[in-house]
């Protein structure tokens, strides 16, 4: 294998998608706008689903399964939902060799076929809250796509919720929406801001959205997760009524929440580098790998000697020993670190005579010599120390790139200049948003949660009197 | 709740029906032929997948994802293969709001598009074995369906393995066989035959087809997973070929084995009885349920000794406990009952003063009283015998309804009467197996694995040389 990725700084986007291919994570299909997740990859998506999974069974949802397709006219029962998904839609004419009567769409999102199986199973207050959370595929037809991070079909998870009251249904948006954040923070190790979305990026049919946003290394956002206050729109469309506890009827609240297969991209780009992949510790399929180093004369010894520590610890480190014998080390050592290994164990004849064995971080590349009994104990903390390290790195980029800025001059500066996150006052009218848009590429991420309101502001875009805080960037 | 299942005996179809929508394992779909895999049901089918995907990464295999939409012009590319599915293919032939250039197909197997990547991923010997499995959903256009056990969309893995040589691929083929007779007998508590399916059961693409099969409690065959040894039909079909270590191009060798959805419809009809559902405990996502027997004087001493044992046994044992107060215990005992747990632990007012539990078995009804401080030693001794009584059960139905048939008359006796599985001696003609199958509905549903070849045979339809035993029955 010959290495070769793009520097970050000569083509960031080549950089991203040489990772993507070059350490096997995904490839292109010949299915125009759909990939391939290759088992490098997919190894990681799964690491992400063991972990969410928990977490939504702690939160009290259990897993169901609703069908792939839709008929068209369900698609079309929330005036919001059809005007945001329609252009998207995949769409079944035929089958079993004949032309079906009505025909049905690939699933972009379960809604509304969920909300039509509510309505059979919920009668009164006694079946709610309703928490079912869907593993699935989802196609929706897009014109530029990118591996991970845009493509026609994808990967997610999706909760759907039902609630008798619309502060329970608020109340479980925003716990999903901190799950979210605890995910990408604790486990992903990458920062997150939450907020509001506003009116025109809010999801189709819903009252609120609310959305994680983490920053690349290029300072670009990246919506990482949603989470959506759905009212009680999805039950007036499927006409979903429960009995009070008083003998009323009253429609049912609603959320639904979601992450899906461009985490796996948002992880490559928050933390990678330019020798491949860099993967946080716990969500690494491969936590270590030993590299034993030996020529004909000492072979057998350093294979064993290195053997003997690799029981020791691959079980409870997840890790693998390359003693592959056709390539050399430095070969090696440029193919685990392109793989993203967080860390690499390297015993020669010389560790095996003085009993250690040398540890090579991933994130820093610092090499530290220790005992070799020593080795459980340092390996641990060590990778601990690297997905702290990871989260501290992608804060700091963060921290240092975001700005408070009250002058629109300035704004429009570091738009054309290095880009990052600006929080400044706006208005709240959609047409300053969609001007700012239109002369700088940004939008807003995220009305940011837990930001008292303003007080003699002004408007970064039209200069009128402003009571909210919008973080602004361009994003992916 | 009214629970009203039908008898097996009065009506064994709808009996399964109706335990199916009553546990609320699945429900009928908006969409004709397609589920909804309800929470109960889901979690049953997680456990399956948990189970298998271990048994499958021991093996060797690595999980990938690849496209739902496959062109149809791969579908085409190998003759067997497009015969067999065209029939059952769901097209889509719109995308974003325009007409496609070339119809896609929704897979309904992905062998196509896996052997259109594979020639992209095997170039040499190193690159082999090539051996990925893929967690993923079916769609087959089918026309007569029924819950879990025929329905258009299904969940279902897939493996797809490339091997350097005919005899590596037949080993996989029949390796993956034994894996799934494992998970079958061992995790399922449900005897399996395996053999050679015939020339024309076998699967659209394949040399051989292998198959497992179980009787259901009608003396029925059910068939539970099938694995299949594809030579070099679609290495061939997509030109993938490597380069062997003596330097020369050969084509790929190739296997594909799957089981699905359908396994839940098998445990169902395999081991429960006229209440309900009854689960092996290896897969039972609750294994037992406490009820806590109370009135209004003693109520909360009650309770909270029952929690106390509750706290002691909820993790290892996968215990729940129903303290509700609206349902009274009888009503109680028959929910948890259709719902199939192995084990109801029930605690009055007396067991608390005594301190003893009563713990009754959800597959025999035997109650055994046992003092409190023996909780988890009986419960997980009662968990491991219900499991072994479970297996033990269906292979005595099994045995008693097989039959080794010499005459052709009697074997159309047992077909016209009670049923079962017969073993005889075939010549092997297909035009046998055809009249065979139109007199009597039954079809051979494997050569079985191991036998002798015959000496001093005749076909059991035509009376001519015979050198196989062939076992024969009705089928789902």
């Amino acid at each position: 294998m010959a290495v070769k990725i793009t520097t970050r700084a000569e083509n960031y986007s080549q950089w991203y998608i040489d990772i993507v291919l070059q350490a096997k994570l995904a490839d292109y299909s010949p299915v125009k706008g759909s990939m391939v997740i290759r088992p490098r990859g997919f190894a990681i998506w799964e690491k992400m689903k063991s972990v969410l999974d928990s977490m939504f069974k702690e939160t009290g949802h259990s897993n169901a399964y609703f069908p792939l397709l839709i008929p068209e006219s369900f698609i079309k029962k929330e005036a919001e939902h059809v005007k945001g998904f329609a252009p998207e839609l995949a769409v079944v004419t035929h089958g079993g060799g004949e032309k079906l009567e009505e025909p049905l769409v690939i699933r972009p999102t379960s809604e509304t076929i969920i909300w039509a199986m509510y309505k059979k199973w919920i009668q009164s207050y006694r079946d709610l809250p309703l928490l079912i959370n869907q593993w699935a595929n989802i196609v929706r037809w897009e014109k530029r796509t990118r591996l991970f991070l845009r493509t026609t079909e994808f990967l997610w998870q999706e909760g759907h919720t039902a609630h008798a009251s619309k502060a329970e249904a608020q109340e479980e948006t925003l716990r999903m929406l901190f799950v979210y954040q605890n995910f990408a923070e604790s486990f992903m190790a990458m920062p997150v801001l939450t907020g509001e979305k506003t009116e025109s990026e809010k999801f189709a049919g819903a009252v609120k959205t609310y959305s994680i946003e983490a920053m690349m290394q290029d300072r670009r956002a990246l919506q990482a997760g949603t989470s959506h206050n759905l009212g009680q729109n999805f039950a007036k469309a499927f006409d979903v009524t429960y009995q009070t506890q008083n003998g009323e009827r009253d429609h049912v609240w609603a959320t639904s929440w979601g992450v899906s297969t461009r985490l796996v991209g948002a992880l490559i780009m928050a933390h990678s580098d330019d020798r491949g992949l860099i993967i946080p510790p716990k969500l690494a399929p491969t936590k270590a790998v030993i590299i034993p180093i030996f020529n004909n004369q000492n072979k057998s010894r350093v294979l064993s000697y290195a053997k003997v520590l690799y029981e020791r610890i691959k079980t409870s480190y997840s890790t693998e020993i390359d003693d592959d014998e056709q390539n050399k080390p430095g070969w090696k050592f440029a193919e685990w670190e392109l793989q993203g290994v967080p860390v690499r164990i390297e015993i020669g004849p010389r560790d095996m005579e003085n009993d250690q064995v040398v540890l090579v971080r991933r994130d820093t590349g610092e090499k530290i010599t220790i005992p070799a009994k020593d080795l459980e104990e340092t390996l641990g903390n060590l990778l601990e120390e690297i997905q702290n390290n990871l989260y501290h790195r992608a804060l700091l980029l963060r921290k240092k790139n975001t700005y408070q800025i009250k002058e629109y001059a300035e704004f429009k500066e570091i738009f054309d200049g290095p880009g990052g996150f600006i929080e400044s006052a706006w208005c709240g009218n959609p047409e300053c948003e969609a001007k700012i848009k239109e002369e700088t590429k940004a939008t807003i991420r995220v009305l940011p949660l837990g930001r008292d309101e303003l007080k003699n502001h002004n408007c970064i875009y039209c200069g009128s009197t402003a009571d909210k805080i919008a973080v602004f960037s361009k994003a992916y």
